[in-house]
């Protein structure tokens, strides 16, 4: 188990009975156990590259300044995770090793839901289980947006720009009013919150003077306690439309079809469009396919596609609505599928207010996306390049050549997909991988890391990443000598003098431990 | 003329001469007549409060860097200004005087317009009327979204916070991606266009790591020097409806009728509700219906209703969509209004593609607003009070009621009305003034006052404010003892130590400056 660097182990112990003494003792974790506990659970790197020194499991923000004076006195560096289940991109690891995690898990109220208004209020410990639960309970008639997995942090996943497919899927943009604790122990709020009697601070997103939310998002700036986050009101109707595109090659015509219908809204909500082997993933296993060493061949995923009944690619898109509005954006997206993709198959679920709400679309947090780390067999681990495009066709098969053709060279099944955006797409291209398998892993990484060099080339930047390739990404941001870097930690040296909050989040390293910097 | 704080004339008059150097002689405006020209054209205060000590007219952002050397060298404060038409906050007067103006309205470049994603990217010397000529000349299918007059910058105001009526009315909403100039003349560019190469830098907002934008926004951090923004693809139905509603005690219902409209997109641009005033005075002179002194009473204002055949509020909306989608909402507004609004009079004017493009309710730049300023004879002035608060009807009312009455016992006729956002409302209580009636003047400034302090204390907090305002409404964000404004105050510090950059722009005033705060 590393040391915070710099800090020797009598200090640390001190530390440690310094702590205690706020949190108790059984909410400072710091054996060997606990350290893996809360490193990468997908082992993308050797553990020891992202192993923390230990935990720290405060039960309220009140708790937060004296952690952060005895931070702030031993140097001992912090990581803030909500509930750390963003397994994906680390999950509870810290960037630098001997960092602790400050798990935030406890702090799990939900402070308010407004059904009139459509917002609630939570700490970071709440998961989407928790306020669906909570709405379910009180028959609160509030949709909620979720990623794939539910028991992740509300808060910690739009703070991390997380994505969901209702019109509410960007959910860095439907938070609204912060709390959040600077590193000096400084407790501010955002936005019209700034003023203590405001009536407004979960309502309008931009105060008064600079605003500052932007700043907490993938950032170790401060630490956010609260926030605002609009809920979508119950629709009236729905309609979840599936599209089996057959071809290979009919990418960019599916993207050049949709970008229109996305940029009217007429497609309100965030869309999919997936790869055979992401489609495959969701309820089978690679070797029911293909047994042999490296990437299926093009035959056995033609074959695979065949037994499945699927098309090559997948498109998944919701309509929320009133009723006839739905009615009117179906005819539309029908229309402009049946003209613009030959040989598209469409196929509609539609539901009304009254009918089963199973078959609503509503989001519904679950686990049964982690079934796809089964894909490769083995205990099943995955690693997301997440690259940033425009919704033009052309882009969208640059990108789509350059990853698949990457995947496949490294023996990779070209496992991903376009996240459709109003005037975006992210692609997500998963690189699945058996943890137990050593060189499986490297490849990985190897795989990965090419992504990022050959992506950066061509104009493709990433939205978030992965810890052990934060620096690399962040480097790629070189527009005049990475200015926008170089006032960040600017920024973070005023705020944070002696680093302790996240060192080397998204790339963002403090004076203290700027020479870890990586490449 | 006033001089820098601190600057001995001679210095300022060698500062001046390198500033000519950098610009030309004839780009550099220090005499009295400049100065005036530059300051509050609707002279709410006594023009030497907020009177600049010239102008610098830069051809270009190349040229910033050195004219900021120039300004950190002799200490010479600038005020940045798009255009600086935004008259009822001030114009293009700085808020302290002996602050130079820098006014960027040479940097007018429209540098793209791309119909197939929807975007400008634009400098800040580029007028509503100059992107709608492009737009027009160009035969480009995009729709602006615009304040009342037009003269004023797409980015100036989008930075500031305005607002216009289509479903892109949240200006500040559509900026992605900015170009901005830190004092010390480093250049960067914030979110995807922090990558040199990235394709995506006005399409997603996000970008990596922490996000700037919001920093900018009602800034002196630095001076923003080019923007995208969004514009939306041309609608192929449209209905512009209006509603009188009799009664002035119905304002609650009316608020509570379009709550769950707005919330749920069923009237998916920013909507307006009007007091009688605010309707006459678009089209007469208070002098046709009253001509005594002071407020005018009550039953003046209901014969001027039934004169003008009005109502008491006057509801105005927009609906652009796909033409089945218009129809659906159009049905769904007039039946809650119907339901809700007792004797609410419905006016729907519909547009579809091929009818004249006059009666779509495209919004085209013009000057016409500006008749308002007769109100009351003379040569006019206004000054808009402008607090956020819930779209709640008992808040509505609550706030109306102060509003209404406090006008009243300082002698103005009540002239406001309401900006509805999909959570909150922007309430603008506007005082018409003649300027050249200084007791009137005096009285509106008072009033203004009394609305801040009083309308603070019930939890509506200003969105923006006119210059001479300022720190009072900055002093109402009290937080924590103005938590967000200190951490906000140190960052303009970090970033500008000789505070040359707007000091005192909503409130927020560096240290060389400091002691110039207002109460």
């Amino acid at each position: 188990m590393p040391l915070p660097p710099g800090v020797a182990e009598a200090q640390f112990a001190q530390a440690l009975k310094e702590f205690e003494g706020v949190v108790g003792a059984e909410w400072v974790r710091a054996s060997d156990i606990d350290a893996v506990s809360y490193t990468d659970a997908f082992q993308l790197v050797p553990a020891e590259e992202l192993l923390p020194a230990g935990a720290i499991v405060p039960a309220s923000a009140e708790q937060l300044p004296e952690i952060l004076r005895i931070a702030n006195h031993y140097k001992i560096p912090l990581w803030p995770v909500s509930r750390g289940k963003n397994l994906a991109y680390g999950g509870s690891a810290p960037r630098m090793p001997g960092t602790m995690v400050l798990d935030l898990i406890r702090l799990n109220r939900i402070i308010e839901v407004n059904e009139d208004l459509g917002y609630a209020v939570v700490e970071p410990g709440v998961s989407f289980f928790d306020l669906y639960d909570h709405l379910e309970q009180h028959g609160i008639d509030l949709w909620m947006s979720l990623p794939a997995p539910g028991w992740g942090s509300v808060m910690g996943n739009a703070l991390e720009r997380g994505v969901g497919y209702t019109p509410y899927g960007d959910h860095a943009s439907q938070l609204c009013g912060m709390q959040v604790m600077l590193a000096d122990g400084t407790q501010l709020r955002t936005g019209m919150g700034a003023m203590s009697t405001s009536l407004s601070t979960y309502l309008f997103r931009h105060g008064f003077g600079p605003s500052w939310d932007g700043m907490f998002m993938q950032s170790n700036l401060g630490i956010v306690t609260q926030v605002g986050i609009w809920l979508m009101p119950a629709p009236e109707a729905s309609a979840r439309i599936s599209i089996k595109v057959p071809e290979e090659s009919q990418l960019a015509e599916v993207v050049d079809t949709m970008r229109p219908l996305r940029l009217r809204n007429t497609i309100d909500s965030l869309a999919t469009v997936a790869s055979p082997v992401r489609q495959a993933a969701t309820t089978s296993q690679r070797s029911e396919y293909f047994t042999g060493k490296g990437a299926m061949p093009r035959d056995a995923v033609l074959d695979m596609i065949k037994t499945r009944k699927s098309g090559w690619w997948s498109v998944s898109l919701s309509v929320v609505e009133a009723e006839p509005v739905v009615e009117a954006r179906v005819a539309a997206i029908e229309k402009a599928f049946n003209e613009g993709v030959k040989g598209a198959e469409i196929n509609i679920r539609r539901w009304r207010r009254g009918d089963p709400i199973e078959q609503s679309g509503r989001p519904r947090p679950g686990l049964g996306a982690f079934q796809m780390l089964n894909w490769r067999g083995g205990p099943g681990g995955h690693v997301d390049f997440s690259p940033v495009l425009p919704p033009v066709g052309r882009d969208a098969r640059t990108l789509y050549e350059l990853a698949s053709s990457t995947f496949f060279r490294h023996g990779f099944d070209y496992f991903g997909g376009f996240i459709f955006g109003q005037r975006y797409l992210i692609n997500t291209s998963v690189l699945i991988y058996n943890k137990d398998d050593n060189e499986m892993t490297t490849a990985a990484r190897a795989c990965f890391n090419e992504l990022v060099v050959e992506g950066g080339k061509r104009g493709f930047g990433g939205y978030r990443t992965h810890l052990a390739f934060m620096d690399q990404m962040a480097n790629q941001n070189d527009y005049n000598d990475h200015a926008l870097l170089r006032v960040t930690e600017a920024v973070k040296d005023l705020l944070d003098p002696n680093g302790i909050i996240a060192p080397g989040k998204q790339g963002v390293w403090p004076a203290a431990y700027r020479d870890r910097r990586g490449t």
